[in-house]
């Protein structure tokens, strides 16, 4: 059974101000990991984080080199006879444009209207902080956890986590766990709890598109050079049919069919189709015409430009042939997609439908695999059961469309199962101008995890 | 007969170095038309020209308002009996970016290698800054011209002319002439002399395509919504085929149908077509298959993309679906396509090829008529003559690929005879980075500036 510890609930509520400072604190170190101009940021954050560990009460606390930017490391180990459990959030954030829609300076964060505007407020430094401030909570009002936590911090998990598998490969010794909880997700459509049951895999990749070594007159020599941004609205073209089906051969061998139980489970999703798309404001939906959109969100994968550009940006006209053109473009992978096979298919692909003429060029950003945990897992249970308790609502079990390629790294290298759960909204902005976490989301959610940790201490999956 | 006068001869020779430092200080001006910020510096750009028109000798010198960028008018109509030409070149500059490809500040001009560099060095302030030299060296010698001269410097070339019809209408009164002539085309491949017997028209618009009010979490939207990046790629896609051929419905249905007499003309051009690839660094000329590189530029129409842009351009991955992606598309028409009608053929295809889930605007930034001189027309034998007497070898007649606005505007508005003679050379790089200005071609191009003026004030074709 949950119940709330009186004294934790009376830390948390005089504490309240202060806590909120020191949240905002974090949010004011411009972590962005994607950009190396802010590499020293990221260390910044790094130690900030590290420094707080130490302060509450963790043992052993490190950043940690990987090559890349830091892992903060982190453990207590004195809750003699509880399960181990290793927690893993991530202080880095993205980058900030299109700069000019944000209402504010992204990373003064402030409050408005309930909530905390500022990059990194939910995704994922919400989730960072709020840890942190439970477990000081717990170290205040008891002298100690009542489980034991191994801690890892990434600060690399908005660039696809290039250096993450080789760190837990070198820090085994010190990452053996019973379960993994990943704090790095959220709730459903109209805030509702949510656990989220599986995640998509990633293949990020670069197209580059050269042609002349200059920028060419259009009058001089349009008619006789392949234009490098009209072969790479071509090459584009090529990867999706109008119906939204991926075009790269081999794409679906390995997509895991839909049966009629998923469809059933996943129909009862409370979705409201005319609301997502009107919180968005686009015209209409658009997608595969024989899935609904949870379905597509959670258990089908699909293609994305992510950026595009290439010679004359400004206002106005400039009558030029550009020199070069490029696009960012991403997959989303679902279970047993392979991103290693789909790779070699893709970049044979593009090659084949590029049009000669120009040099095409293409680059691997970042893989992440799919990656899923049984909903009737012990864990799973006791973070339902605590959402319920602390959100006054029973969580329904989410295939989340993003990616955590840290996820399937655990589960594959590490060999634990994954819990997700996290407190998000879906209209914080994530990853765009005016990223929000809902305030009552992030204090409720901190009472959530106290409680979590005390069943998960206790051996008590928390449900009937 | 054409002759060097001695007199003008040596007035060059003398003043060959202050001659030089003059044209730079008009390059040090950047009278960017596209930009609003660079206002100012058109302006300052049509001062700075008006001023030396007044010094030189020329009257009536106005800086005229034409609710753009102002024209300069400039006249000397004392040379009784003898024909009055309207002469225009564009005072007005290109932007400069890409910046990072300069190998020094575009506006910081300097000579190396018997060129001079600089934004502007050729197209078009060598056209200007040549022809207030030559009316410098007859004024200086011989106290007035050989022929009346109606000046006209443009400053919005760069930017499809906007104004400068109306203003045409409102000062027909005073753009009386017998022949109009342009100098702002060039020399063909090899540096070999030419006169430009037709131009090519210009229909140049911009995509916006627009997706949701902000940029989407890739991971939760992908899949259910149109990316408007991919949707602008499908667009212009859709626009020509692999081919080259334009899909836009009547494209090529008022194309001059390219006869056996004009194709053996066009094919005795001296082109050399793995030079000419060489020199720009393209892999493989592209085009339309059933016809040459020669043809192509001269008399077939073409589409080219002059930029593209939208969503995440930095270093390494943003997992965004952009909330706009945007291109400018431009066409290249020939006799006789008419770009309004063309217009509106394209923007409905574009509207019917758009994908549905994104709202696609599509705007007309600028057009241009095609245009064509009679190669036997006296001032065209008097040009030709020039061109040989001064750089050695008779001129070839070019069917440029470029399009000059105003040259069908001062044919249709105001019943002249338009002559193309200007001394580019093909790799000057106009409108690209390091553009430049080959010297001799400048101080040889104002001798025969000189001798034109001398062979057409005493009605003299100059030819056999």
């Amino acid at each position: 059974m949950t119940a709330p510890d009186p004294a934790v609930e009376a830390y948390l509520e005089t504490t309240r101000e202060a806590r909120l400072g020191a949240y905002l604190e974090l949010l004011r170190i411009p972590s962005i990991s994607a950009l190396p101009e802010h590499a020293a940021d990221v260390r910044r954050a790094a130690e900030w984080v590290a420094a707080e560990l130490g302060r509450i009460g963790f043992e052993h606390v490190e950043v940690s080199e990987t090559g890349g930017h830091p892992v903060v490391y982190a453990d207590w180990l004195n809750a003699e006879g509880a399960p181990t459990v290793l927690l893993y959030c991530h202080y880095d954030v993205q980058p900030v444009d299109p700069i000019e829609l944000w209402d504010t300076a992204p990373f003064e964060p402030f409050v408005r209207d309930g909530r905390v505007i500022g990059r990194g407020a939910s995704d994922d430094k919400s989730g960072v902080a709020m840890h942190l401030q439970a477990a000081e909570a717990l170290f205040v009002t008891r002298g100690g956890l009542p489980l034991n936590l191994r801690i890892c911090f990434e600060g690399e998990e908005e660039s696809s986590s290039p250096s993450l598998s080789a760190w837990l490969e070198a820090n085994r010794h010190r990452l053996g766990a019973d379960v993994a909880i990943i704090s790095d997700t959220g709730f459903f459509e109209g805030n509702i709890p949510a656990i989220t049951q599986s995640i998509r895999g990633m293949l990020y990749t670069q197209i580059d598109v050269t042609g002349a070594t200059l920028d060419l007159h259009s009058g001089s020599y349009g008619g006789n050079v392949e234009n490098p941004a009209n072969a790479l609205a071509r090459i584009i073209a090529e990867l999706k049919d109008r119906g939204g089906v991926v075009q790269v051969p081999g794409f679906y061998d390995d997509v895991e069919p839909l049966d009629a139980a998923t469809r059933a489970r996943l129909a009862e999703t409370p979705f409201d189709a005319e609301a997502f798309r009107e919180r968005i404001g686009v015209p209409a939906l658009a997608g595969e015409a024989d899935y609904t959109p949870v379905e597509r969100e959670g258990v089908r994968p699909t293609l994305d430009v992510n950026g595009i550009w290439g010679g004359f940006q400004g206002e106005g006209s400039k009558t030029i042939i550009p020199a070069h053109a490029h696009a960012k473009v991403s997959m989303r992978l679902v279970a047993n997609q392979d991103p290693d096979r789909i790779w070699e298919s893709y970049r044979e692909y593009v090659a084949a439908v590029a049009p000669p003429g120009v040099r095409v060029e293409i680059r691997k950003l970042g893989t992440g695999r799919p990656s899923a945990t049984p909903i009737d897992h012990p864990v799973v249970r006791a973070a339902a059961a605590a959402l319920e308790a602390t959100f006054g609502r029973e969580p329904v079990f989410r295939r989340s469309g993003g990616s955590i390629p840290v996820a399937e790294m655990l589960e594959r290298q590490l060999g634990l199962t994954v819990v997700l759960v996290g407190f998000f909204n879906p209209d914080d902005n994530a990853h765009a101008p005016n990223e929000s976490m809902v305030l009552a989301n992030y204090e409720t959610g901190i009472r959530t995890i106290c409680q979590l940790w005390d069943l998960l201490g206790r051996g008590d999956p928390g449900g009937d």
